[in-house]
């Protein structure tokens, strides 16, 4: 956290993140909480970990989980390499696992504790996965000013009251009100006094903590309007978008790797031309069996999505190669990375056909690696003058958009053909 | 409509539905509206007035559109057979448009229209495909009692009031406040005296078509407890969401085909026996060429997915059978229909091959009959002593629950291997 500014954090000496994660999901309708249901594989609040980690100025991250689901949690941690993050148990409501939470900033009783008490604590949903730098930065400066803030956005329905009966009584002039969202961001020493103060009914039934600060504290919250991707998952519509969402997002980039054989430059770069109008693509040509410095950093950095294409009809060894240093960058870990094998067809016989005990070994061969959450598909490109080629690898492209969006885990090993 | 009720009906004259859908989509960020947006391929309003038009006691349904989108909606409606639907031009709000429909029963300046003015009127959401009749008779008999009614859903977020300086002034307590959502159903004489008597301001500036009720017929609405499944598609997310659930509901059946040979017979009670924890399955033992009525009464179901069975390598002539029998029975029209081709391997040779040139032909096919929204897949089962079969089957049935699931028209007419 640099006190100047220039890295775009925060001027607060400290800042720090409340995580509740004690929901039981009852409105998603299944046994487990929504916060632990898996998207793509991976559990949602570990989404949510890794939007606020990767906030450089947040020094310390508390996850607030029920006593059920501590080892649960600590596992997650374990599996997805996060950091800066202290597991601690939650209360049977919101506000008691908020407040279990901060305590542990407060409290000697944890006498190995190494928490330093943050000026601004930030207190965001484990189920709002897709949450921005820009936002968690706008709340927190505002609740440096004014002591509280909490992001808002407008409301999407209409509210209304309704009397005893069952019956209307009046509805809320639209423009007037807000729903409340997350993040919010408090000084700690305001949020954790509120706390203190309030009433055992607060604690049961409170569903708000700017209310606890405006109540307790007498501090008026500051409200940021935020942007559509702070939605809260609640039913399971919610985990279909989040899922979709995150295909979308891994969907964003592409790697070709070709050898440097003249005939699968060309191919490459006839590849790389026609996916280019979809997807961000970035094409090196090299001999695998060097370890290239750029592929490592491609490797280390957003990619998700590798095509690898040679004129060896199995290029096992090819794969392999490029499997081993995937799972060395530790980014297969995070999401499920899609690696299209492909293989030209260079042979004179027009009647080429497919082997398939080959095909049987590539199957075993991707089944092994997906356990290391890497999607291996096969992908077979005619090269011949009587095919024509830039259709081929039109066709080819358009397989490889298909294969990288839906990244389905039962149609690896297969070999699809342009 | 039964005046008794023994159908589930509302004794009610006549219920007739509005459905507003001349929104700009603004919240969605792209150029078509909402309600215009295509979910596998079917504009969305098509699949809120299928929801509607099942229902049999609604007698006339009014979409209203924006000037520019009268031509879209009518072909549309053309398009997917919708019946007893009006299209109507909207205004340039919500109220505006509401009342433009209603004032169609009322007025006789519509000199050929044959609409009866109904005793109830049902106002929903274009963007709110996945109404149940249950929600609709509810709110229809509430309307009939209490000349006004409303479906409602808790409130995902605390809703807050701010002050003119952007800082929380209160928030609201949870409990007492509801979401107003749609289905809303009215006395017909209700809606449109409220109508009548609203100023341009409540017509410009209003949300809520209950709030009109109670403000110029004193009527206070009856509010029912809606399902989770009455949102509304408001941002990208919402498309998704709507987008996965509709492909869940057309992977819930699926009928598997085979000719009356042994061992086809045999591969298709395995497939049924591994299918059936995940999935509803038919199996029929048939000769195709024999038109099956049973075959014909499946078409005409509600089954989006269909397994043929053979043992021939490529059986084009069967499957366009079955590609004329679903284009007869108008299904694929509604949604893409899954028909996955499966060849039995019974060759005695372990290194059996695929031919390319066969492969071709089957693309060639499949992209033909993609045109009828019928999606072509080719599955190969190794059918020998040396493998063993049921673990085959097994990969069989993962794979058919992937292509089901995906319905990705860019993987058509390619072969996986089980």
């Amino acid at each position: 956290m640099e006190p100047g500014g220039c890295d775009a954090g925060p001027t607060v000496k400290a800042v720090a993140a409340v995580l509740p994660a004690g929901g039981s999901g009852e409105r998603l309708g299944g046994a487990t909480p929504k916060q632990f249901c898996t998207v793509q594989g991976r559990p949602l609040v570990s989404y949510t970990v890794r939007a606020v980690e990767r906030v450089s100025w947040i020094s310390d991250i508390i996850v607030v989980v029920s006593p059920e689901n501590i080892e649960t949690m600590k596992s997650i941690i374990e599996k997805y390499g996060h950091k800066r993050v202290t597991v601690t148990e939650g209360g049977i409501t919101r506000h008691r696992s908020i407040f279990n939470g901060l305590k542990l900033f407060s409290e000697n009783k944890f006498s190995n504790h190494l928490l330093q008490k943050p000026e601004v604590v930030v207190i965001h949903d484990a189920v709002r996965p897709f949450v921005e730098e820009d936002i968690l930065l706008k709340v927190v400066m505002a609740a440096k000013e004014h002591g509280a803030a909490g992001a808002i956005r407008p409301l999407v329905s209409t509210v209304i009251a309704s009397a005893a009966d069952g019956c209307l009584d009046h509805s809320l002039e639209r423009t007037k009100y807000r729903a409340s969202e997350m993040p919010q961001a408090f000084l700690f020493d305001i949020i954790y006094q509120a706390y203190q103060q309030c009433t055992d009914y607060d604690l049961d039934y409170g569903t708000e903590c700017l209310h606890l600060a405006l109540k307790y504290c007498k501090t008026n919250a500051k409200l940021v309007e935020g942007t559509a991707d702070l939605w809260k998952v609640t039913y399971k519509r919610d985990l279909y978008a989040a899922e979709s969402i995150i295909k979308d997002s891994l969907s964003q980039q592409i790697c070709i790797i070709t050898d440097v054989k003249e005939a699968v430059v060309q191919v490459g770069f006839l590849l790389h031309e026609s996916l280019r109008s979809q997807i961000k693509v970035e094409t090196i040509s090299i001999s695998l069996s060097k370890r290239d410095n750029h592929l490592q950093n491609i490797f280390s950095g957003q990619c998700y999505n590798f095509v690898c294409i040679n004129d060896k009809k199995y290029a096992t060894e090819e794969i392999q190669q490029l499997v081993d240093m995937l799972e060395e960058s530790n980014i297969p870990l995070l999401h499920p990375v899609v690696l299209i094998s492909v293989h030209l067809n260079t042979s004179e016989n027009a009647s080429f056909s497919i082997d398939l005990e080959e095909l049987t070994k590539m199957k075993k061969f991707a089944r092994e690696v997906k356990r290391k959450n890497i999607l291996v598909y096969g992908l077979l490109i005619q090269y011949k003058d009587y095919f024509p080629l830039q259709e081929t690898v039109n066709s080819a492209a358009a397989l490889t958009m298909a294969l990288i969006k839906d990244r389905n885990p039962e149609l690896t090993g297969q070999l699809v053909v342009a």
